[in-house]
């Protein structure tokens, strides 16, 4: 299935995964009425965990990639909460967004702008979100970037 | 009172204790319509805080226990949100949980899971709920873990 | 316009300063139903930044005037969200209380009631909110906090 917003992925070079499991005793999604929240998922791409920390060893640029990646599993996760038919997605309603940082990095907006720049490209107005960006001490597995999610379907 | 789930927690060995009172201008938790918010509970056991950082101090494991003790003081707010009727409880939507953390420590999933499991343990399909988990570099009086929950109720 | 709401902030010497536009590809608010979720808005007054670290540079009273610069951003996001008219704010549901902490520090919530009791006292009852406060590493342009809110409007 190819509705509208995958065909605009495609455009931008993006085939969703597979919906990334949790490794726990815990979904990947919880529906309730309208809204889907979907459980922080974090920078872990196709080829393997993008991990890091800003202000260390990861330049605010490699932070968005990450942030996007993100972004991308979310997708995926709403996807699958669509019974596969992404065209359900109303609209991207809030993110937030924790970027692995060291004490002295401020820049967590340019950072999470991966995810939400990435968020209007894929889906246009549909995309726009209320959203969060902070800066924490540790994520899992090391990860960059870890966001979170809540969006309206239909 | 004592229903279906408070009977699985018994068979647990856990009575809820009284819903822990805010210690400030708010309240411990807010609803609307059929979601109840919950105020982020901390790892506060009757006996007393658990404190401590994961990376320097507690062991994983350790800090699974707190993870628990988080989550059993969210089911004594949604019990007092009910009107003292566990029942009540639909499902456990969504967790955040928040793991005083080292920067080195990326063990945070494994952390949260000891309130993951202690849900589904309890509440059984109703316990699975869409969840975060991060490591802050602080959480209030030193205790070792954070959670909030949304949750809902009929 | 100024309706009730606004005239107890007046009371308070308080006057809602324009909604502060997000600085990225997001908006300040998303509005779902009867609830509106606002941004994440950090201590920024009119007359600058409020930066700084709890437990190195900034005292708790600094942090909980931080706070209500928060608190006073977020309003003024409800009151674009509701057409201008803050009257039609129901209540405030829930509060995350990001606190740019040293990993030392524990009297988070001390900072965020500076949020919380100003909610109070501009709103009466319908201020009164669920609430988490936890301790980050870092937030966005060096400020002290960073508070992101859910509120229900008619």
């Amino acid at each position: 299935m190819s509705g509208r917003f995958e065909a605009q992925l495609a455009e931008l070079g993006v085939t969703l995964p597979d919906a990334p499991a949790p490794v726990a005793n815990y979904v990947p999604f919880a529906v309730v009425g309208d809204l889907v929240h979907v459980s922080g998922q974090v920078s872990k791409a196709p080829e393997g965990l993008v991990t890091g920390r800003l202000g260390a060893d990861m330049t605010v640029e490699a932070g968005a990639a990450a942030a996007r990646v993100c972004a991308i599993n979310l997708l995926s996760q709403v996807k699958a909460a669509c019974g596969g038919d992404l065209d359900r997605l109303m609209r991207v309603v809030k993110l937030v967004g924790f970027v692995n940082s060291t004490p002295d990095f401020t820049d967590q907006p340019k950072v999470i702008n991966g995810a939400s720049d990435f968020m209007v490209a894929a889906l246009g107005d549909a995309g726009r979100h209320a959203r969060s960006a902070v800066g924490v001490s540790a994520l899992p597995f090391g990860v960059a970037v870890e966001i979170e999610g809540i969006f309206q379907i239909k």
